[in-house]
């Protein structure tokens, strides 16, 4: 017997249907003996519904009113996943955010999780119920209601299994698992049984949207063992642990980012201190840069390039050339038809080889690569867009075909 | 500069439109340097809505899950005040009910308040904020959302008002006060500029359907002062206090009952305990019965017959007929096709004649009474649904026209 974790998204519980579908799931994990702990986020449109509703009245509102407005999308789903699992026989109550003790700081719409009090939940199971819990939400010092911010319900399933020294946190979403490479473009890409949190994160901050990288880091910090899986299907899906296979050469992956774009500042003069003034100048503007690429001084000028996502393009732009005067560079050029392509993978930094297995792969399928960035276990590449598709599989064959 | 507690229900603010109308009459309030707390109702048809969702899933969920689920709609209502609100630039927050301190026993679904913890409300205006509160909703002993039942929201805002010793409680609807008859079916009727808490508690439980009589209840026993007054106009309401004017015979109104339907019992023993045994069976299945009328008895035989509600009619009946031999009548007739038309005033008991002109007035107009029932402050009599009208205009005329 086992206490497990079971974090459900929105399109897993749409509708009445799959509403039932999910139980079930739950309920059999329940019958296995195991105590369970659901979290779930609110039902497919909900929060967009919500959003709405509120824009109609105020497009401003304050954050802490969006939150109270939010919060209830989690808190329907609870109370009717709680009234599926009574329909099939099974013991059950729904808890809320604050009466899980998700204590947050006051960041509303982003806050972040200061410490759970698990005895509520800990008594409920104790008199053998399946416990529900409303994602995405806490509640502050002042009992204000608080909503986590992007990939938030992920996140509250990790703190709860943290708080509850859980034996498996399993993330269900739409996909069965990780895969070497996208399986809607690369055919045969194939889904891993496993894989380090370190490796989950690249592949998160990569584009693999399965997991925010906010809970795949805090489920490293804590060492909880997570498990990415489909409500859909009842395969098993990829785990995710500390356990590197340090001994042989292992890329577990490849992905493509499209939401970037590439500023590049040109005869930036040739002086230390010119670098701290753009990304300062960027920082002001809480704009993140990716890849930075400094060109080696010619005469006495120089040229930076570097990647912003693609929805901080105009920001950026628009505050480099407020600030010409301050930095100095002769012309500032930009190109938003690039796509970020990566291979990741926790033995890659031993083996000087896999970096050229990629290049190789590159050029024999004729793509161009614009910049490349390196770190201890990613390889990423800048290409033009036109190229993802014919770069993914021709890396993905390189590394995984045979 | 007053403390005033405003409830505003559901048709009040069913669209943006509809909760700016409010946002505005609150402001108003506030701008005029009253302290302003607010009950809100859940949206239009979102109650019924969020019961249709349930019902899909499961058509008998416990009763906890279902006040989980339903609460939500008072908070949505709030938040989306609360943004309006901030539209129209003025300091607002708003609180559930277990951040108001909103305490109540565990009877889900339909709970008593046990006590109001007015702290949070009270530091909040003191910090020159309108205050919005979800009402119908509460919190027990085990820190689970209770909802208070029918007529929940008014008696919300009535509990506020006692806990914050508030100087008036105005409960908006959409009629514009208290009239001496139904204004859609007596035309002149005349909108009551006061009225006693006992003649409201009479008008509320003869259908006037304005207060449920809960709310009333709570207001007379803190002296409460109430308002009913119209949020889709702007006219002055109706006054609720204990203000009788007991030196003319005083006639508040006219009402009449629909929902009503008689039970008679034909060919009972005449023997003491019979009464007994009818309304404990009755009592068992928490069915009120209003009038009553004992026949005197024939020989060793009576009748009685009795009024319930309409939609407790065949469970009464059911109940009834399965205990037939306990209770040992001959037959058993029903009359779903009855009105109940009553008046109603403080003043009336010293009256003697107000009880004559009722009667002299239903005589002219050729209505047959089939049973009569007095209060203090009230006459009922029992006619026929198809006389409703004519009796309603006869019986205004005669008390309010001249």
């Amino acid at each position: 017997m086992a206490l497990i974790v079971q974090k459900f998204g929105g399109s897993s519980v749409a509708n009445a249907e799959r509403v039932f579908n999910v139980a079930e799931i739950i309920t059999n994990t329940f019958k296995q003996g195991n105590d369970v702990v659901v979290v779930l986020s609110a039902q497919g449109d909900t929060t967009d519904d919500l959003i709405e509703k509120a824009n109609e009245i105020n497009p401003k509102p304050s954050k802490r009113e969006m939150d109270m407005l939010l919060s209830t999308g989690e808190q329907i789903s609870i109370a009717l996943m709680a009234m599926a699992i009574e329909k099939l026989g099974f013991p059950v109550v729904s808890l809320t955010g604050w009466q899980v003790g998700m204590k947050t700081d006051s960041t509303y719409g982003n806050a972040r999780i200061k410490k759970v009090e698990p005895e509520r939940i800990q008594s409920e199971l104790g008199t053998g119920k399946i416990v529900l819990v409303a994602g995405f939400q806490g509640i502050n010092k002042y009992d204000d209601i608080t909503t986590l911010g992007r990939g938030g319900s992920d996140t509250s399933a990790v703190a709860l299994a943290v708080a509850l020294k859980a034996d498996l946190c399993q993330i269900y979403t739409d996909v069965d698992g990780i895969y070497t490479a996208d399986p809607r473009v690369v055919k045969d890409a194939k889904k891993l049984e496993e894989i380090t949190y370190d490796e989950m994160l690249e592949l998160a901050s990569l584009g693999a949207q399965v997991m925010h990288n906010r809970s795949v880091e805090m489920a490293k910090r804590y060492s909880v063992h997570l498990e990415v899986l489909s409500s859909f299907t009842r395969n098993p899906g990829t785990k995710i642990k500390e356990v590197p296979q340090m001994e042989k050469m292992h890329v577990s992956g490849v992905a493509s980012d499209k939401r970037t774009a590439r500023i590049s500042l040109i005869g930036l003069e040739d002086v230390p201190g010119i670098a701290f003034k753009i990304f300062s100048v960027l920082a002001q503007k809480k704009i993140n840069v990716d890849i930075i690429l400094q060109s080696i001084g010619r005469g006495n000028t120089k040229d930076i390039s570097f990647t912003v996502a693609d929805n901080s393009l105009n920001a950026a732009v628009e505050m480099l050339n407020a600030n010409r005067d301050i930095i100095g560079f002769k012309d500032i050029t930009v190109n938003d038809r690039i796509c970020k392509l990566s291979i990741v993978g926790a033995g890659m930094v031993n083996n000087a080889g896999v970096a050229a297995k990629m290049f190789e792969a590159l050029s024999n399928a004729s793509v161009n690569i614009q910049m490349i960035s390196t770190s201890e276990i990613k390889i990423s590449v800048l290409i033009d867009r036109d190229d993802e598709e014919r770069a993914l599989k021709a890396v993905h064959a390189m590394f995984f075909n045979n």
